[in-house]
């Protein structure tokens, strides 16, 4: 039987950073309040206790999440307790939490991209200790798998991506519980919460010296669109790229080709309004499919003297998906597919679009290895290659985590973060 | 008005042959019934003037063809005249001898998977001069446009396949007559004719010491197979690789697996047959679909633990397509189309394939560039990386060319050598 100890802060593992690290930008003592605050009182240690704090409880599909008291177990074999200090709210989030089209699975904790410290380690684990800086991630890297060794793949067998499963996977169990009723895990991250329990394989350990409410947005969207371009599409300097969707992925996938030296890149969205705000990812042309009486991939087709060198897809739309393959050249063309689609689509297209030498590949997290890359994705940041300001359109407490579905089902900005101590 | 001048075997450009660069294995002067036989008659110099020689020609479709004599016409600007030594019959020429599925152009010389020599250059020509050994090839390579200039492609814009067009470019007209009456070209080649005119990017320079009566089987088929896999699927060595498909390019393509050190060469066909002799080329696993009550794709999954790491589609089937797609490994696995489907055939797939980190490509005579590349392929076959022999099943005389046809239509061998000077 654990002692319940209230901690809301988590200081004490914060204490353990190095702050020599830190640089000016990222330097955790200066007073802005767009970086982790430290409180220098040092808290009792929670290790090996269950843990009150306040977390974001999703009780019902589509009904308000209720931010209250619950209770965290401590981390079992290979698993990490982690303080979040920053999350954000990304689509899957709100995709589950509507339940409209998959088995729901309540009461539950949302919340997957996000950034915290490591409060307590539980048996077994190997490469984390208490006051490590993390970005958790939904899909998992356990090093030992055929996946984790081939150099192509970042699919897991173990840790892959498991939407509905609501517990850990030692023993099958949730670690959060509200007066003794279980609550359920989402995408093995739940960081809709104070302290969350993630296995070590979910967890990247990052720089020290990053600022957390920034690089918490590389923890899903972002990454995802980023290596889109970089690891898969990878445009070379002075080339062609189209991007379907120009939303926080689609955005990040501009910003890829930004960063290749793509010279045109061609921003595709139904929504006019994005037009202006894509231009600052590198977005430097845009096409409306609205506007045009003939298939998209026409248009571009015509745009480009045959076709763009790469596209990448960031919607879903399995509509977009075709024109998104069909508008690349002859020859060289690739296009990646990054959106994900209804269970029911089909992909067609006629073989001679392939037999043309088109490359057609999907990926899955941009291609990311999350504990071996994202630690370097973290690091473009850091080298001012990679810009994340720009994403984080909105902000809320935690206590106004309701906002922020507010915002995304209006479809307004990029991303909403969540500051986990205001 | 050009004086019409016999000349049926062409032993003036013969003799330009550097002799000293010959080795034992290809040295011409060896006796050796499958060598191509030197005939020490210096013949007078055919330069600029009409030659009249055999052709086979087809005069109607499906009818067999004729060998009779023809006029053939001095190349023009960037043309270069060929006499051919060995051609071999490839399933185009019989596809488009057949026309059941094309705008008939007759009377047409068929053929373009051959090896010879130059007789004689037009103006502008620049690479190739008289007695330079060359494998013509269907679809050229202009050095000039963006796909010549892109290390990714070799779909030449000006010199792309075109089975359509029956003459030659410069001019619009064909080279080959019969008393004034003009017989078209066949994809820019027309090899079923003693002497042929071709443009100078449809012709690979070639070692003057490769045996023409073997290499002449690279200049299409074997290229194309061999290519798809060295080219395009690249297996590591140690992989798997499944070929569907055991007809001369698919068994190309097995040898590129051979060659790349794959561990499992898996064959796919509804031949059984064709299992045996697919041994040579390094198959050492057969699925014939006909067996299985699943789709195959899910017994090769079964075979492979997930899938095989490549695979290379050779026939051309829709389905073969989507399940040579279909069985490959999610996170790395690549497949490769290189048959050529009906004009109303879709390819169609879940999207949820690809975005498991699948990749489908397609390949036009296996990514090779004609003349950049297949000197190389040449030297292959000179340091015995690449084994050609094995293709070579049957052996005819040009004036029994319609029993290569025969062959080839009761679907015996993988290709049948046609000897112009037998």
């Amino acid at each position: 039987m654990h002692a319940y100890l209230k901690c809301a802060c988590g200081t004490s593992v914060l204490h353990s950073i190095k702050h020599e690290q830190t640089r000016n930008r990222t330097n955790n003592l200066v007073p802005d309040s767009r970086q982790p605050r430290i409180r220098h009182t040092i808290m009792a240690n929670t290790a090996g206790q269950v843990i009150r704090c306040k977390a974001a409880v999703a009780w019902e599909a589509g009904k308000p999440l209720v931010v209250e008291e619950v209770e965290v177990a401590p981390p079992q074999a290979n698993e990490v307790r982690v303080k979040i200090l920053f999350t954000s709210l990304c689509h899957t989030d709100v995709y589950f939490w509507e339940a409209k089209g998959q088995t729901p699975l309540f009461p539950r904790i949302f919340g997957h991209e996000a950034a915290g410290v490591v409060e307590s380690v539980g048996e077994g684990v190997k490469e984390l200790a208490p006051g490590d800086h993390v970005l958790p991630v939904f899909t998992g890297e356990c090093k030992e798998c055929r996946h984790c060794k081939s150099e192509e793949s970042n699919m897991c067998d173990l840790l892959r991506i498991n939407t509905d499963r609501g517990a850990m996977l030692c023993d099958g169990k949730p670690r959060f519980s509200k007066n003794g009723q279980p609550i359920y895990h989402f995408l093995g991250t739940s960081t809709f919460s104070e302290y969350t329990v993630i296995h070590e394989g979910c967890l990247a350990k990052i720089n020290p010296a990053a600022p957390l409410d920034k690089v918490c947005v590389l923890s899903c969207g972002i990454s995802t669109g980023l290596g889109a371009t970089l690891n898969v599409a990878k445009p070379k300097k002075g080339s062609s790229v189209a991007i379907f969707g120009l939303g926080a992925v689609g955005l990040a996938a501009a910003e890829g080709a930004r960063i290749s030296g793509a010279s045109r890149i061609i921003g595709v969205d139904l929504n006019a309004s994005r037009f202006e705000d894509a231009k600052k990812f590198g977005v430097n042309e845009f096409v409306n499919p609205k506007d045009h009486n003939k298939p998209v991939q026409e248009v571009i087709a015509e745009m480009t003297n045959g076709g763009v060198d790469r596209s990448v897809e960031c919607t879903g739309n399995i509509n977009a998906m075709i024109s998104a393959f069909e508008c690349v050249h002859d020859g060289w063309g690739v296009a990646v597919l990054v959106g994900v689609p209804n269970k029911d689509d089909a992909f067609k297209t006629h073989p001679a679009n392939l037999l043309n030498e088109r490359t057609l590949k999907g990926t899955f997290f941009g291609n990311y290895k999350p504990r071996s890359d994202l630690p370097n994705v973290v690091e473009k940041y850091m080298n001012k290659e990679l810009e994340l300001e720009k994403f984080i359109t909105h902000d809320v407490s935690f206590s106004d985590i309701n906002k922020a579905f507010e915002i995304m089902l209006k479809g307004e900005g990029l991303r909403c973060l969540i500051r986990m101590d205001a």
